[in-house]
Formats: C-alpha cells, sequence, structure tokens
C-alpha cells in the first residue's frame, strides 16, 4: 500500500536541546501493538510510518506485557533497517514481562532499570535503544540511585539519552541537580499526556524547565482517548475503540471516565470546536493534533495506529499547523477555557 | 513438600534507602549450605524459601570454603529461577576458596576485591550478584583503594549495590566521606549480628548513620546462636548444632562460649522470656526473631535452615511483630537488662 | 616502485602538547582514494607513503561515500603494518555512507558521533582509530553532548585522541570549558585549511589556543586546490584534477571559484611567488608546502597523492623549510599581502 | 629441586600505602629471563622463587625484546599457578617488542600506554597484570595524558595499580597532584635503583613522598650490578656477568663504569665492608641485600637470579635484617660515607 499523493513532508524537531532529531509525529506501541492489533497489521503500520518520514518508534517494557517490543523488534528486523535511521525508544518501570511480578520487577531500583532494560533489549532484538525512559517516578527510590542507572546505561552503551515520563517538574528538576552535582547526564526529555484538554502540565508546571534544563517534549494521548476526534459527540459506536474494549485499561478508563459529568462537559467542548475546524477545512481530529504540534516545545506527538489510513491522516495535521493563526489560537482556547495563567518567575 | 496453610504472606522491606525491595527473612548459607547440610537438603530448603516469597539468598566466599556459593548457584540454575526475581549477595574479604591462602586471598586489597568477586561469580555460575559486601574492614587497606574497588564491580556490572559486614560506624561513615568526595557510591547495607542479646552495634552505635547515609542493615543470627530458641535452657541435646558439631567454627565457638558465666547469664535471660513468649502464645524462637523485625532499621532479617519445616516457621515471627506492643517491648527490655541508652545527637 | 635517492628524512612532531607523535607530512584520503584513483593506485601511494616514515593516514566517513575508509583499511590489512605503528584518523559529521540520509546521519548528536564512528570502523576494519575528528561544528548540539560522546568513544577504547576540524576559536574554546568542568578530555587538534593564500585562522584566530590548550594542526590543502603549484598561472590544463573534474566537490568548486576576480588575484600573486622558489632552486609546489611545514603549529600538513612520486616530491618540502630564512619569510610576506596583524593578548 | 632446610621463613609487606601484599624479595627478569639464561632454566627458577613464598614477578615490555615476558607467561601457565596467588607486573615505555621501533612506540603517550600494554598482556598470556609501571617519566607527554591512560588500564580491568619507574618525586607529586584534581588514581609504587652504592633518590629525594602520597618501593641493583658482592674486589673474573658479557647493555655498561676511578672508589668500599659482613658472619652479597630489606619503605628488593641457588641464597638476607643494629648500620655508613643529610620539610 502506497500513501496518496499530496501528504505534506515530514517535519524533524531537535529533541529539547539536544542534538537528536525526531520526527514530529511518532508511532507509538501503546494499546495496539503485541495487543488487539495483529501483526501483520503491525508490520503495515510501521512500514507506512517509516515510508512518510516516521524516525521515531515509541515503546515500553509494560506495553501488552512486552509483546509490544518484541512485534516491534520483528519489524526492524523484518524491514532491514539501518539502525541509524531510525530513533526507537522504551520504557522502564513496570516490568510485568520480566519475571513472576515479584517485587523488584517494578520501580526504579538500579536492579529493575538495569534488568529490566537487559530484557527489553532482548526482545527489541536491539544491542542499544536511543531512548530510554523512566516510565514513572518513584518516590521510595533515591534519585541518586535513579540518576546513577540511567548514567549507567548510557555508559555501556544501552541508551543515547534518558527521559522521564509523567514525572512532576520538581522531580525533573531533582534529577537535574543530582545530575550536575556528580557530573552525570539529565533528563533530556519527558513523555506527559498533551492534548486541548489535558494541558497544564505542559503548559504551565514545565514552563521554567524548557529554558533551564532543554528539556524536550514527546508527547502521548493528543487525541484525548479519541475524544477530542468527535467521534464520541453522539455516543460511543459500538465498533470503536472505546465502544469495542472487552478487558485491560481501555475497559477500566471506560468505567471510569465515560458518562459522568467530566465526560459531558468535555464532549459539549469537543462540540463547540467542530465549527472551528470547519472553517478551517479539516477534521477535529487533525485540528487536535495540529495544536499539539504548534507548541514549539512538543519535539515529536505520538500517535497509534491500528491501519497505515490513519497515519496517513496525521500527516494532515502537518500541514495545518500553520493555520493555527493567533487569532485562530485565541478563538480555540475560548471554547477550552483551560489556558494556564502565564507563569512569573519568581526565583 | 508444600507449606503448611495459614503462614502470614512475605514482607517486603526496602534495603534501607535503596530502591531495592528484599523479603523481611532471608536464607542465609552461613554454617549450612555447602557444609553439614546434604546438598538435596540444600535444595529443599531453598525452594521452600523461595515458594513462601524469600527473595533474598545471602553467601559469602568464605562459607564452607566455597561450596555454599556452588551449592546455592546449582539451586538457582536447577529451578529455573529468573535472575530478576531474586536477590543474591556474597561477601569477599577471606578468599579461602580461591587459591593456596597466600597473601592477597584475605582482605580488601583491589586485587582481592575484584579477583573474589570473580572466582565468587564463577561459583554462582552468574554474570552479577544483587549485593557485595565487604564482610570486614581492613585498615591495612586505603579506605579510597576499597570504595573504589567496589565501586569498579558496580561499574563493570558486576554487583548494584555494595555494603559492608561487621563494620564500626566510623568505617562506614569514613567510607560515604570517601565516596562522596570521589562522586563515588558508597555503602548502602551493613550485615551486623542483631539479637536480644547482642544489640549495641544496631541501636547505639548505627543510630547517626540510618539518617546520615540511609544505612539499611541485612541482620544475622537472630537466635543467638540457637540460645534464644530456648533449647539449651536445660543443657546440650546431643542431636542439637552445638551438640552435633565435631569441627570448625561451632566447635569452637562452643568451646569458648558455652558453659561459662556469661552463657550462664544468658540462658537465665532466656528462661525469663518464656513467660512472654507463652503469654503470647508463641515459642521463644518466633519471639526472638519477631523482636529482631520489629526494628525498623532491619530490612532483612538472615536466617539459616536445614530443613524447610525451619523455614515454615520462621515465617510465623513475620505475624508476630503485632504484638510486640510498646509495653510488651518495654517488658521484654526489662527481662534483656542491656537496652542502650539513648544517643545525643552532637553534631 | 623505490623511493629515489636523496631524499630528506621524514620529520616527526608531537600532535599538539600531547604524546603522540605524527609525521609531519601525512597522506589523506580526501578527494582521492575511494574516489578517482584506482585502488591499485591507492594501494601504491600509501605504500610509498609508508616507505618514506609518513604514519599518519587520515580519513573521514564521507570521503568518497565511505569508500576511502574502506580502501584505506584494505591497504592497512594488506600490507601487514602493526598496528601500533601507524596513526589512522576519520571524521565523523556527514554520514552519507551509513544510511540513507535520513536526519540524524549529519551532525554532531551524541547518536551520530556513536553510531557513525561504528560503522567507520567497520569500513576501515579496525578496532579503533587513533584520532578521531567533529568534521565541522554542529551549533544545534550542546557542546556538552558533543564533549562527552567523544569522551565516550575514548574510554570505551574506540579512539586515542579527538579533535575537530574546521571550528571556530570560540567553539574549541568552549569544548575545552566543557570539558575542564566535567574533568573530560578536550579536542587535542584541530584540522584547518591552511596554505600561503587561506591564513588568517591558522596564524590569528587560533593563536591563544596553542598555549592555552596545547592545540595542534593537521592542515589541509597546502597548495590551495593546486593554485600554488603554479601550474594553472597560464590557465587550466586539461590533464590536471580542476581541468578533468566532470562531477562531485572539484567541479561545484572550480564553477565557483575558477576565473573571477578573487581567482586572477590569487594567480597574480603564485606568478609573484616564482622567482622566490627559483631563487632558492625549487619548484613553487615545494615552496608552498615548505612555507606550510615552516609553522611550528602545524604538526603535519596532510596532502594527497594519486601517484606515489606525488610523494616522493612533497618530502622536497621538508628539506627547503630550512632555506625560509626570516629575510626570505619576509619576502614572501610581502608578495603575499596577507599577513596577519599581530594579536594582542587582552585577557 | 628442594629448597634447602633452614630457610627464613618469607616475609609480606604491604606495597606502599596499598592494600596488596608483596614478598620482601621479588624475582626479576631484568638481564635474564628471555635473554642469555636458558628457558629450562627460567623455569626452575620461576618455581624455585614461587616454592619459597616469592609471589611477585617483576617484568617490562622492553626486557629482553619482549622474551622475558614471553618465558614467565609460559611458567605461570606449565606451573598452573592462580592467578590471585601472585602478582606480575610489567612496563611501559620502550616497546621495542611492538613494532617496527617506529616514533609511537617509545615514551607514554596514550597511544603507547595502551597499545603496549595490549601487547605485553598477550605476551604475558594473561588478562592483566597487577602492576604497571611507567618505565620512565615523559617530559614530552602532558602528565594529565599519562594520569588518565594508566587509570584506564585500571578502569577497563588490564591492572590494579599503576606506579613510575625512575621518576623524578616532583614528577610522581606532579602525576598525584593531577590525579586528584580529577579525582584520579595516582601512582602507587616508585621502582628506583637502590643500594649501598645508590641511595640517594631513596633516602632523600622521595623523602616526603612516602607519606604524603603513601609511596611504596620496589627497588632493583641491590648488588649494585654485583660489585657489591666482593666479586669483583680482585679484578673481572671470566665467567662472570661482567666477565662473560659479548655485547648488549651489559658490555657497554661494563665500558663506561670498569676500571675508571669512580670504579676503583666504589671497589675500595666493597673491600671495607668485608670485615663487617665477616663479624655478622654472612657473606657480602647478604649483607648488601639485607641492607636494602632494611629500609622500611622497601615494600620489596627486585633480584635476578640465573640458578635456583641464588634465590635460596637471597633468603638468608631476610634472616640477616635483624642484625642491622643501630651499631652495625651506623658502621656501614662510615664505610660508604654516603649517607644524605636529613631532609628539613619547608612546606
Amino acid at each position: 500500500m502506497s500513501p496518496p499523493e499530496g501528504l505534506p513532508p515530514m517535519q524533524y524537531r531537535y529533541l529539547g536541546r539536544s542534538g537528536l532529531q525526531v520526527s514530529a509525529l511518532a508511532l507509538g506501541g501503546w494499546l495496539t501493538y503485541g495487543g488487539h492489533v495483529e501483526n501483520e497489521n503491525t508490520f503495515a503500520c510501521m512500514k507506512a510510518a517509516y515510508d512518510v518520514g516516521i524516525n521515531f518508534f515509541d515503546c515500553a517494557e509494560t506495553y501488552a506485557g512486552g509483546e509490544s517490543e518484541k512485534v516491534m523488534g520483528e519489524a526492524i528486523k523484518k524491514f532491514g533497517w539501518k539502525r541509524n535511521d531510525i530513533v526507537v525508544s522504551t520504557k522502564i518501570y513496570w516490568g510485568v514481562a520480566n519475571g513472576d511480578n515479584r517485587v523488584n520487577n517494578v520501580g526504579l531500583s538500579r536492579k529493575h532499570i538495569i534488568e529490566g532494560t537487559k530484557l527489553a533489549l532482548e526482545r527489541l532484538q536491539l544491542d542499544y535503544v536511543d531512548l530510554i525512559y523512566a516510565h514513572r517516578s518513584d518516590r521510595n527510590t533515591p534519585m541518586e540511585e535513579i540518576v546513577r542507572a540511567f548514567n549507567h546505561l548510557i555508559d555501556t552503551g544501552k541508551a543515547f539519552y534518558w527521559g522521564t515520563s509523567e514525572w512532576d517538574a520538581d522531580e525533573i528538576a531533582s534529577a537535574w541537580r543530582v545530575a550536575d552535582r556528580l557530573g552525570l547526564i539529565g533528563p533530556v526529555m519527558e513523555q506527559p499526556n498533551y492534548s486541548m484538554i489535558v494541558r497544564d502540565k505542559v503548559e504551565k508546571e514545565f514552563i521554567h524547565l524548557y529554558e533551564s534544563t532543554g528539556l524536550g517534549l514527546t508527547t502521548f494521548s493528543p487525541l484525548g482517548m479519541g475524544i477530542l476526534t468527535g467521534k464520541y459527540n453522539d455516543g460511543i459506536p459500538a465498533d470503536s475503540r472505546l465502544g469495542a474494549a472487552k478487558d485491560g485499561f481501555v475497559t477500566s478508563w471506560r468505567e471510569n471516565n465515560v458518562g459522568n459529568a467530566e465526560w459531558e462537559k468535555k464532549i459539549a467542548i469537543v462540540r463547540n470546536l467542530k465549527p472551528i475546524a470547519d472553517k478551517l477545512g479539516v477534521s477535529q481530529a487533525t485540528l487536535a493534533l495540529a495544536w499539539v504540534l504548534r507548541n514549539k516545545n512538543v519535539s515529536s506527538a505520538i500517535t497509534g495506529a491500528s491501519r497505515p489510513e490513519q497515519i496517513y491522516e496525521s500527516l494532515a495535521a502537518l500541514g495545518c499547523v500553520e493555520k493555527l493563526t493567533p487569532e485562530v489560537v485565541k478563538e480555540i482556547d475560548e471554547v477550552l477555557g483551560n489556558k494556564p495563567a502565564e507563569m512569573v518567575r519568581r526565583y
């Protein structure tokens, strides 16, 4: 299957202040690969992504209990991609795939960071990943132990850069403080949830880190679990991901979120975004993804895909970014009603 | 052999301030494995320990002249345990198993730390241990040489954490001072003798180290060479370890300790503890072990076992800890008569 | 083919303040090896160079798209030279040979420095190079990332020394500042363009670096792309490199340089140097190369060669250096009219 | 061949302030092994040394052009000695065995230190040496480059300790200053020439280094090229080493030393020492060696041996040390007439 004609070219952005360039769109293995998407489908999506210029493939030891890493590794091998042409990541915290789930397979102890990465690389069939993330913070492990262990991975050639996922700003700043004191490398990137409906961390909490540490963002859930596409505006279709899920994360997310007051409030907002999308001549999904990409602190927006078409569609957002003029952005902010107040620097 | 029903669940504790979790009870190879316990028996004990949730297996290069490491390594291999599910330790100081006992096989020279660990790993059939201990302090080797050599083991992937055994508080503090100056890793844990009848080091000497360095303890001899079980209250039974020993450490220990005034004083104390154990409805052994576990600075209490039943029995102590109310603890202290005075912080 | 009799002996110079000695003349693979010079010819040139005492062979990942490294590696293997008898270099920046030219194959990200070097060593069939250069500066990558990555190569045994090529003085000073702060190794050598007609960087911009950082120079283009040989004094011969080039770097250089006012000015200068060469009894090429070698900050002047004779000819320059008395140097400077004013040290 | 009865037991001394213990007598490969002593003889000497408790075997890349390392390595393998039971050293500076003697095979560049050690280990058939020496100082290589390269050897497991040979006190102090600034390991031991007739460096120049850096000494030439044995008191016997030498170092040493005024002065002194040796009931050789061993800063005195008997004889010196009372030492000093004045500490 060939990409349709007329797609905008891929953009590449530096990962924060580092010298690494990642495609503005990344393909992620969360909720899809190794899980409900059949392997042949995963291969097709990865090939489509590579062919349109996506170079960043995101994974985690916990995705589908390790199966996401396995199928991604298979695809890389199958297509014979040169290692230097792609940026592969994984994340360490929940080592569900690594053992019998005994105590030290979860968290950021030196033991789990090193053992978990070793096992992840075996599943990926790679000698190293480009990016290794601490998938969550672990307040029970000293920051010095965490910083040292990720530097050990870099020093022993298992990764080029390390970062965090869903850490608080003070935790990231603390990691840099430890790294600076010891002459070690601090976290280069953070992977937060970021979309029109989840924006406080990226636009307020992290705001001083971009300048002080050069933090780059690889964001996930640009479409807010699908709600920003507008496909749930009139209820949950039975064949949608939320509608079809039988168990696992999506099912419990549905039970905790869909239908309550918060959900209805979000649906109302999404409905009000439709006229803006229509005016720009794009789908609501394209508008939502373009809105994420308009943020210069976002190095890469990670999207999932269960069909190649979804990858081609997401490319449209790159072409839409320039349509987000200050006036349009202001109009969107008024609908969203959640723009954080400007931060004042006090120190 | 299956564990009996109704055993309390295993508890896991952080090893001091580190991010590693060890089972509150550990299985140790001292005096047993590779020595007078037959290998099949060792295998049975290790399996029983693993099955009740013990994840920490403690050894040393000197135990049974290296045979303890060999049989532990055999067991790990035989049962196919995942490396990330267990915490394995060894200790370096007396390299009796390593050579012809020429000078550099004892002590903490860089040569012996590195060579001894290499040989220990070969006996264990492992690529690394989780914990590596300096089995004693060595005042003839500069602290900087010791700290550097243990960091070399960590940097080259031979161990995740290093610690000490039977070091004095000033030696541990000195190791941290050297480590801090050089930006290296200090000792995370200490392995002291700790029981109702040996408590000064843990409860007095180390008291400031817990906060200043995050020191964790893996303690040994919780039953005071058996005396706290009450089994010697009426003399030394011929089939007990003390009674049956024909040579080696136990025999010489017996000669130096059993029957003298100090011994009789201890026996009197143990007899006076019996009413308390009876009141709580537990054996004296359970009371003694629970008393060790009640100390929050104890990350893991190492016990030996020559039969699986002993492991099941030790688990009872975990259920007994909550019975040690402040009133009971006070009552025990009055019988013991050895509670250290509170330390005053002067600097 | 044996070298002619009467050649002056090779000279060896320390590479800046380092302990490494390089031959004052080096053989470079730029524009020649792996490109338009046939492999057998390359082998002959390398053997001739080795036989007259040249120990430094210079290459880059980008030369001839990786073919220069391959043919140099073949030659080293073919002649069975001992690894410790030669100094081999390569340069990392343009990884054109490494992939499909996707984004991270160019520049000085940690990813490209490490991956590019790995692939260069494979092409060279070597475990390590002696010298590894950053082939250009990369203002988009933090200096700390660059300095750390080159130190990683040294720490992991992939190179002995690192340096720069065509960096500005402030960039080199900045690299040293970062290295000093982190206790790492700074760049030992710089590879600039240096000849009678290109001298500002070497004689003015870098002037304080020689003393403050011990910078050594391995210079290229001593003959100014051939113009200083005098062979273009009467037009471009059809069988010269400039005349024969059909495509690639030389062709575009010709289009941008030959025939314009700047070119005519240079030709006029070269014509005026002829009487000086005649007076010294040497060719213009010999004079130009000797003039480069007279500079004590030049550790090695890299020359290309497409025939062994060219190597023998370049040796004559070594014998000519002593003829460059202060009076002759002054006379040359008057013809060149480009001697930089003396730098005043202000800090 | 078994050692004769009644030999004094070997003594072990710490190597300076390090934790390594070396036998007070060491066996050295200089002038003997790989050279004029046949291999079978070398094997016999090494076995005799090991059997009397010598654990330190000293070598250098330059001894017999690399052949000393080869034959020592063969002996270690042949006798199946455990690696941890012996202390093996080599020295890097003159890499005559490593190549065609081109420039970088001599000196202390990072290139030669790393390449030379790699080749020495291959000749020794060992993974590492215990001690690696800089065989001379190299004022043309920055001290930082030297210190970093020896630390690289230690960090990569090629050696446990590094030291110097025939360095000046200020050079050793400078190495420690660099090491301290960079948090690296400084030189633990120095190998000087030390005997009754060469004592200034050990007894005066180095005097403050013993305390400030913990410097240990492994000394060579305790018998002053044989002169202190008294065997040249009546001329040079034809079958002595000095008499029999046909070429190489010994021949040129003979030409430069034997027979001149300085020689005759030494012979006179040696004749005057004879009555003292007679009074103590030992040979002059034993007296001379015991006099070296009486110095507590000497960790090990290296002696050569071309026959096992020489090793047994040297052991006698260990038994003689206690006979060197203050009165005897004073008497010797009066004969020698070269006791350095006491150093005054000025800083």
